[in-house]
């Protein structure tokens, strides 16, 4: 299944483009003297590499012999820099920003004291000015696409739609009273509200995000499927993440894995997307990829709260679509998956006790075609191939802690740094050059944050909890 | 034991220095609208405070209302950025960034791929150009100090002098022949005559550093540990690294661990600081205690190389000396301790089970003032008190990945970049002023190392590997 067909791309060359020799080719963007990283299924790599845009599209990737058959009204030479596709963050609540480094370490964290705190704190400016903040912070970071799930999603969308970014945005449907729902039934018919809104979105594509499988009833999660497949939209969905969740799907339904309980009520499918599946065992990886479904990995979140490492690396092997997620950043806390590169590839070795296990060029893969495959986006995004989408970004080497740079995968995935990103480029639009955030304003939204924290410590203070 | 005692300071106060208030005292430099992280034994916070410094040492550290005291030849308004000790990266082998992202999964890699490339590699150029890399990594990664094991250390310490940081260098004493000497006893006489050099150098503490217990021989590791006390310098060894470290010492001394023989053969004792520790059991620990020595903790190098999590966080709980380490940049691959703040406390909760397991404030203290006790030199750095060392580093909370910033422990170690660092100061003086390198020429610096990759590659080709 692929979202958006009307999207997709009359021509998905797989080879590389060459135009005619008498004449020059007009384009919008020429980014020269590139390491490429394409990530396109060979892996292809160029050194001194060429990535032509016209439109919003990628019209060439070659060597440096490409460059002489284009005119460009805007050329980025970037000496040697990584160019590679946009980073896909398969897995956030993007507004969390504004509660970021709030009680990293208290027990029983998500219903004793996040549930509370969101009940009051979560309006629509919450929403907007979290996601604001977020945005600018993973633009920064290399991530051109996200997927989120969070309440008042259309505030979501508005933010995306202004700094020119791409999202799957899910509207929450839980069966507790929340900030824009006051039950699971409302929370359907805002999801449904909301994808009417933005489904013609060039950039932004609703989604259903049924909380998790203990808190929605089966029908619930049955009905989501169904209207998923009915306005083919994506359900973005929290699964086998914690011994809770499993006990409580088991009690449900005798003894069952929450993957197996999803797969029996016909819930999982080539529509669904869930985040973490740490408690995955081989018949539930099976069922995974027999599915179709999409699996978001948060490293960080998932060892940061101690629930354990997901058998990513199994999934990704067996040919799951799997990729890279950061989580909300009340969890990971970062949202670039940048930062979750090296922790990704070492965790991988110790938990395999094996230093070949997971190397940079598997996280990386994770990280771009692996996250596309995930959002069930691969056919537009991903990769640096002709006719793809252009969401690119270009990551500085210059700087010490990448020197030198043998080989470009190992110093993403072990030395580089979110800062390294330089430029990001969405939908063949330069959102971010040399560090400058161009489409919107970076330090009035961190102004707005900053002050928005004042109502935060007190609704912390007032909730009888302490703020450091 | 502390090393220099003769650099020792005559006032050790605990109390916040208060001047009169009918004249302005001078001080070399005001750091103000801080928050000041002292790291001090009460873990004192200053929300807008002060530090005033004077000649090398720190004058002053308090509230706001300090200082209208004084007079200051230069003021850094950080306008709320983060003040705090400058790092200690207590393990590393600075050279080796010329071979940075090489090779990174191969097997058996130290033994088969390590050591015959250095021996073919390693000259003095190599050891300078490497050093000056590494040095401006950390610099700019908020490293002011450091501990090294490496060869030709005579030219390690000419960078560390010329660039202004400081550092504990160790001079490798091997059994095999390596670039700087034929066996362990010109090691040793390479060691004694780096120590004379430079045993007055108010930055540089010069050491021996036998490689690993399984490459020397017992009368070796014996006759440093004699000499380490009549000279009254550090010994830095890899120690309790590797199950091929401790089946070689069991085969050597009846069944004994690494530490077990250490303690028996008079080798643990406060000269020795041991780095990695990952195969140490609570009797181990014990010794360890007893015996005064400090310990090196590299997760990101431990966890790479699949070698297993060193009990770090129950030996820092028991009160053994620890501090975080980076190890060698094809170890690490970083050499700044910011990119291991969120691992170390991740993974420590990770293999305890418990999120609450190693929160912020125990890993920024391992990155500070365990670091000092694990060097023997937390009487001079490791946190801001009066009339301790100024080396003190002042990172931006404004970026975006930043804010907000409830708990500034919080966001050093799940937020903060190494490239967040703003300022770095050692010995009372400015050596990177807003990200900006002064005291050496830092370009001059990457372009050497990069022309320099040429003859590894070639060298790496030669030994019949690949690069990439």
């Amino acid at each position: 299944m692929q979202f958006k067909k009307s999207v997709l791309l009359a021509v998905l060359a797989t080879t590389t483009f060459s135009a005619p020799l008498w004449s020059a080719e007009s384009v919008d963007l020429l980014i020269k003297d590139a390491t490429v990283l394409t990530m396109d299924n060979s892996k292809t790599l160029y050194h001194h590499g060429v990535v032509a845009i016209k439109g919003n599209k990628i019209f060439a990737v070659g060597d440096a012999s490409l460059a002489a058959q284009f005119d460009a009204k805007k050329v980025l030479d970037v000496q040697g820099d990584i160019v590679m596709p946009g980073l896909i963050n398969t897995h956030t609540h993007v507004s969390m920003t504004v509660l970021r480094s709030l009680a990293d370490d208290v027990p029983d964290r998500l219903h004793r004291y996040i549930f509370p705190l969101e009940n009051k704190l979560i309006t629509r400016d919450m929403v907007r000015i979290g996601a604001n903040l977020g945005n600018v912070e993973m633009l920064r970071g290399g991530v051109t696409t996200y997927a989120d799930m969070y309440y008042f999603e259309d505030e979501v969308a508005k933010t995306v739609d202004q700094i020119g970014m791409r999202a799957v945005l899910g509207e929450t449907v839980i069966k507790f009273p929340v900030a824009d729902a006051k039950n699971a039934e409302e929370g359907i018919n805002y999801a449904l509200r909301f994808i009417e809104e933005y489904k013609d979105h060039p950039r932004i594509t609703p989604a259903f995000a049924p909380h998790a499988p203990y808190t929605n009833t089966t029908e619930v999660l049955q009905r989501v499927a169904e209207l998923s497949k009915e306005k083919n939209v994506p359900v973005l969905i929290h699964l086998a993440e914690s011994h809770t969740e499993q006990e409580k799907i088991a009690e449900r339904a005798d003894g069952k894995s929450p993957v197996q309980y999803m797969h029996d009520i016909g819930a999982l499918n080539d529509h669904l997307v869930g985040a973490h599946m740490i408690l995955v065992d081989d018949h539930d990886i099976e069922l995974v990829k027999e599915s179709g479904m999409g699996v978001a990995h948060n490293m960080s979140a998932n060892i940061k709260s101690a629930k354990g490492v997901s058998p990513a690396l199994k999934m990704y092997d067996e040919g799951v679509r799997i990729g890279l997620g950061t989580d909300g950043p009340m969890s990971g806390n970062n949202l670039s998956t940048i930062a979750e590169f090296g922790q990704v590839a070492k965790v991988h070795k110790l938990v395999n006790q094996d230093r070949a296990a997971m190397p940079p060029i598997k996280v990386i893969d994770m990280a771009t075609m692996g996250a596309a495959k995930a959002l069930h986006m691969e056919d537009r995004v991903g990769s640096l191939e002709v006719g793809k989408l252009a969401d690119i970004i270009v990551v500085d080497t210059k700087a010490p802690h990448m020197v030198p740079m043998y080989n470009p995968y190992s110093a993403l995935v072990y030395s580089a740094y979110p800062s390294d990103v330089r430029h990001s480029i969405v939908d063949g639009k330069i959102l971010m050059e040399d560090k400058k955030i161009l489409t919107v304003d970076e330090a009035a939204i961190i102004k707005e944050a900053v002050e928005y924290t004042q109502i935060v410590r007190d609704t912390v203070i007032a909730n009888g909890d302490e703020v450091l």
